[in-house]
């Protein structure tokens, strides 16, 4: 049995905030913690008031909830960008993801998470109500659903299918194939199949992979 | 090329500040952030605040460089504790290895490192002169030097010996030799051959171990 025999109450209850981080366990919490220590004076204040700052002071954008400085983010406030297509992604990770394709240049909606009974989310959890409320106002004529391929993100892309279906307003999902790049004889069954079923006109996946690099 | 196309200024100096911590990068530092901006204010404001008062309030002992709350540590302070017998560690993750096995009842010396010239480390910059002092005055019957079995640990050991020699007092190390549990098969020529030289009576060793579990 492995005890920890702090000799100071201050080191022991640093330890103990970093190992609430996701991934972090009390080793490596020790490890950070005595990093810290070690550094200069000015340097570990930096560290604690920039936490303390961005969490009183980052917003959620009014429109497109991602994580923001403003009120209204940089992507939405952009007068280039194509207002009419919506990406609708999981979190602020996926559109820094999708940004660095270079390749789309509509907006964005951060549904906040997936839904997933196992973790006890649920719609009412997500932003789904808000980006139904933009199709209902005919803001846009396309929402690309842009989630995992998981079995929780196809929940939940059917799910805004289905409140968004009787609207005005074209429904698209990314497309599910072979990855570039990746050998035939290593890519899963289930992707392969799709991949044949929705096959692409050579000219036209050729016209893209041309512009896509 | 992947490029960090952060929405807010704010979160990105969060990620830098924690991607500056030994072995988190810049996604696992993004993770982290947002992690901590789904917490509740109270608790983020305890996280950055903790790390402050933790940075401004901690000391190190008087006495043995150990890191603690109060001018000389509850170690040191313990009239339990065998004030003869000095073991000289590298840094107080050792501390608390060696009080962990619950069979040492001396106090410590924390060097705050091992002479490493690839490091930049050398005998200045640890506290080795403050346990020659020690030594001098003749506060000590013993030194055992627990330092890793690497060729940092032995040189920083063998300088620490020359420094001590003259003295009247006892220098010692960890005993080396086959790990309790481990295979002989897989045991390294190098420990083994030492632990044939350094071969101990079965009954002193029949004896420590009864008393040792």
């Amino acid at each position: 049995m492995i005890q920890h025999n702090y000799s100071s109450k201050l080191l022991e209850e640093a330890v103990e905030e970093f190992a609430t981080l996701p991934g972090i366990g009390k080793k490596s919490a020790l490890r950070l913690v005595l990093h810290l220590l070690k550094q200069e004076d000015k340097d570990v204040e930096q560290f604690g008031n920039t936490i303390l700052r961005m969490k009183h002071e980052i917003m959620t954008c009014r429109e497109c909830h991602n994580i923001s400085d403003t009120e209204v983010c940089h992507l939405c406030s952009d007068p280039y960008r194509d207002k009419k297509t919506i990406c609708v992604v999981e979190s602020i990770r996926d559109v820094m993801s999708v940004e660095n394709t270079q390749q789309y240049t509509g907006v964005y909606h951060v549904l906040g998470g997936i839904i997933s009974p196992m973790d006890g989310i649920g719609p009412a959890d997500l932003t789904i109500e808000s980006l139904e409320e933009k199709v209902k106002n005919g803001q846009c004529t396309e929402v690309i659903l842009a989630l995992s391929t998981t079995m929780e993100g196809d929940t939940t892309n059917f799910y805004i299918y289905r409140r968004l279906k009787n609207y005005q307003v074209t429904v698209s999902t990314l497309a599910r194939g072979v990855a570039i790049g990746d050998d035939l004889e290593y890519a899963d069954e289930v992707t392969l199949g799709r991949s044949i079923l929705n096959r692409t006109s050579f000219e036209e996946t050729f016209k893209n992979s041309y512009h896509g690099t």
